[in-house]
């Protein structure tokens, strides 16, 4: 757009969430206007001024009028239709940055905090974005880029401000199944450290942990209650989508999402941004090897590990990263209902299986890292807080704190509709595919139905007799059960090997 | 999104000229869904289905319903309010492709005609069309998928078959000003070649060729009618925005525009591509060389060309490129009708300049790869068609098929608002700063108004006395003939060498 101009207002009498106002196509052309160009709309009368994308249309609006959408209309305090002036904008510097990056040159801080804030506040447009998402993705970040984005990101959001020494987090990157986070978060808060655990919930997985975890209690709260229940009893578990921490990230990952880009760089600030703003000084990082998990292969874990480690020096947090076995379940149970009930069962001290000893050598490392346990004793002292109960005393402190549905495994209400998947011959169980029991515990209704899910009844290296059952459904409905139920003899996720190989006479 | 779901529609009374379809974000994230991902909407009684882009809100529409703007509507045949039915449509193989381009491989044939179909047909996000277009942008394009593309673009779009033999074409790259193109095709058709000239307006210059060409004819023209005028007087200037020729090519404009993205491959394919869907044979390739053209170094220049012939041979198309001087203004007019004028000029035998001689330079070099006359006698040719007066006669023919406005230089009506900016010292001139000429000129009004614009009074090297006239402006109203002024004065783009450089006594 070349110069301001003004035009007659037409309201659009829908949200749209955004600002975006509409021009007719040939003055588009006429004012060298593209779609996703930005204007700026001033209110003739009252100077407000407000900067929009402009999208066009040959049909939505006459060719001197500019169509505006309700956020627009009252963000310019505009009630009667009229004129207003409108003007160009130009391009954001972060625009050339994006082209510097693109170009295979490194960014600095300033130029990643002003592209991060552009991102945040929509200055820049999709296509500005996906640009800058591909050439992360296509020349990734270097350790000081990933250090930059880190802060930028931290300093677009908001900050949990807990005044405490002892502020401990754990982080996972993509597992498939299994709680950790229930059974690590009352074991270390009953040791004395404050960790307040924001989680996500599920966007391809059976359940996330905040989707889990509201099985039991409320898990939307505000930053004042997340700060006043750690400080009271040590520990919180909430979804941490509400709570504008690190807000630029999630706009990153909706770029990120339909390419289905992980840039390991992005990864770890993104990570990094969420503990800073929760104030972690002591952090744990779990990051499961396997087949199905976000990290396929031990070299790459460990170049992710040593990067996840200057970054958290650089930042001021001990920080240690573990890697674990992701070839496995973690526990019997996918879905939300199910996952919080195992997960409980372990605090209750019914079952201590590899989840829970995964659980407790992150809460050992955590100890170890604070000076709290001395070296080599963490997981015994784990272990200890969980079989004494101190650990259950404290999640259901916790859970009462956030507004308590129920605290005891066996009050968790499941699923009505159910159905066993037998095995139709004798065998060893060789390999369970995580991929695909997570892929029927969806077509259940996880993880939008809570009780929806898959209950493992077998182990691997377990022999099994035809006609054993493998697995349970749990369905939302008896018709999801059944889709779910053709997948599971489609897909046959528990592959025997035969006992006996081969006869020879 | 994971599974089937009824919806009840709420219509949107606004048509958006593309399928959009609106759910709440909570809906959204229940049946994970994603801003821009792709859903099928089926009307439950007449099975009629469409794909639509998602858009989410947290207010237009509620939580059980889906918005379905005028175009969905209308597509979808629906006439009352009910239930419809909303199904998940997997990622478009196409991402998969442009993700393989991101890994740094090279893309075959059909995966590039896929991206092409998919951006064409909006089955593409702009997220998913820009990370293409920056993928294409940071890796290039090799021989092989430049040919492709090319294919791809022509493959998409219409065709214009003339059934001649002697089909030729011209393209120039980047230049600032002149019109070449009203000069060389009265020569070209004047010489019994066919020339179907398909030409774009102005999106940074003072003017492009059919914002020119219209001020003296239509050139809005359907394929018919180009296809009848050029088999009646062998040539026609025309727009080519309108004719769905390669359109994928226009898409891929679009994203590349705010990121001012030109990677070379596209440029070449996107020209090579309009040049194959009118049937060109013969095809003369104009890179004006300089400070401000698009491209700026001989080496970048050779390259380039090398690109270009071998991807005309690949086409059967006989090609011939000429790097041009584009460190000077192409003739002294800046503007659609000035330019209109100045080439009118020519055509009349008033003037013989540098324009006219790259004109001329350009048509014979097409005659002499035709075979219509002999090597190293073209140009001659070009000329001797200009001086006869053949070549405007041709023109206004031409003009007269394409319903003509004016066939006459003296004819064409300027600006009454004119204002001269003369020089306010002695001197000899040194350098004419195209660029700031061309800024002057859009200040002015250009391209948007055909009477703006400017025109030079001298040209480099001549010797000037303090107060004579440097160039005018030509402005559309008072008030922008002013902003131009205030801006010539700032910019001050006639810059004079001091005659005597020293005095030594």
């Amino acid at each position: 757009m070349k110069y301001t101009k003004k035009m007659k207002t037409k309201f659009i009498d829908i949200e749209a969430g955004k600002f975006i106002s509409i021009i007719h196509e040939r003055q588009a052309k006429e004012l060298g206007i593209f779609p996703l160009d930005r204007i700026e709309l001033t209110n003739l009368h009252t100077k407000k001024k407000i900067i929009t994308v402009v999208d066009t249309t040959d049909s939505m609006v006459k060719k001197e009028e500019i169509g505006l959408f309700e956020d627009v209309r009252k963000k310019l305090g505009l009630r009667k239709k009229g004129e207003i002036l409108v003007s160009p904008v130009s391009t954001p510097e972060s625009v050339k940055y994006i082209k510097k990056k693109m170009d295979g040159n490194s960014l600095n801080e300033k130029e990643i905090k002003k592209i991060v804030e552009d991102i945040t506040s929509n200055h820049l447009s999709q296509i500005e974005a996906s640009a800058f998402v591909s050439a992360v993705y296509m020349e990734g970040l270097n350790l000081q880029e990933i250090i930059f984005m880190t802060k930028a990101l931290v300093d677009g959001g908001k900050n949990l401000k807990l005044n405490k020494e002892f502020i401990a987090d754990k982080h996972s990157i993509g597992g498939i199944n299994g709680r950790a986070t229930m059974i690590l978060v009352p074991i270390v808060a009953a040791n004395g450290l404050y960790i307040p655990k924001t989680s996500s919930r599920s966007i391809t997985s059976a359940a996330g942990t905040a989707d889990s975890m509201e099985v039991l209690a409320k898990v939307n709260l505000s930053m004042k209650k997340i700060k006043k229940i750690v400080n009271k009893t040590g520990g919180v578990i909430v979804w941490g989508g509400g709570l504008d921490l690190a807000p630029g990230d999630d706009k990153i990952i909706t770029i990120e999402h339909p390419l289905n880009l992980d840039p390991p760089g992005q990864v770890i600030a993104s990570v990094m941004a969420k503990k800073v703003s929760v104030g972690a000084k002591y952090l744990v990082i779990d990051i499961p090897l396997g087949q199905y998990t976000k990290v396929k292969t031990k070299e790459n874990a460990e170049t992710m590990a040593k990067k996840f480690l200057e970054v958290a020096k650089k930042m001021g947090i001990k920080c240690e990263v573990l890697l674990t076995d992701g070839t496995k379940p973690n526990g019997p149970a996918f879905g939300a209902a199910l996952e919080a009930k195992h997960a409980m069962e372990i605090l209750e001290g019914k079952v201590f299986d590899n989840l829970a000893e995964k659980s407790c050598q992150l809460a050992g490392a955590l100890f170890e890292l604070t000076g709290k346990t001395k070296k080599g004793k963490g997981y015994e002292k784990a272990v200890e807080l969980l079989q004494s109960g101190k650990a259950l005393e404290k999640m259901k402190e916790i859970i009462k704190a956030q507004g308590k549905k129920v605290d005891c495994s066996e009050k968790i209400k499941l699923s009505s509709k159910k159905i066993e998947i037998k095995s139709d011959k004798n065998g060893k169980i060789e390999r369970i595919d995580l991929k695909a029991l997570k892929e029927i515990a969806r077509e259940a209704g996880a993880p939008v139905h809570k009780k929806a899910g898959l209950l493992l009844k077998v182990f691997e290296d377990d022999k099994i007799r035809k006609g054993q059952v493998l697995f349970e459904i749990h369905g939302e409905n008896q018709r999801r059960l059944e889709i779910a139920k053709k997948r599971a003899l489609k897909d046959n996720p528990i592959k025997l090997g035969e006992i006996i190989i081969a006869k020879i006479k």
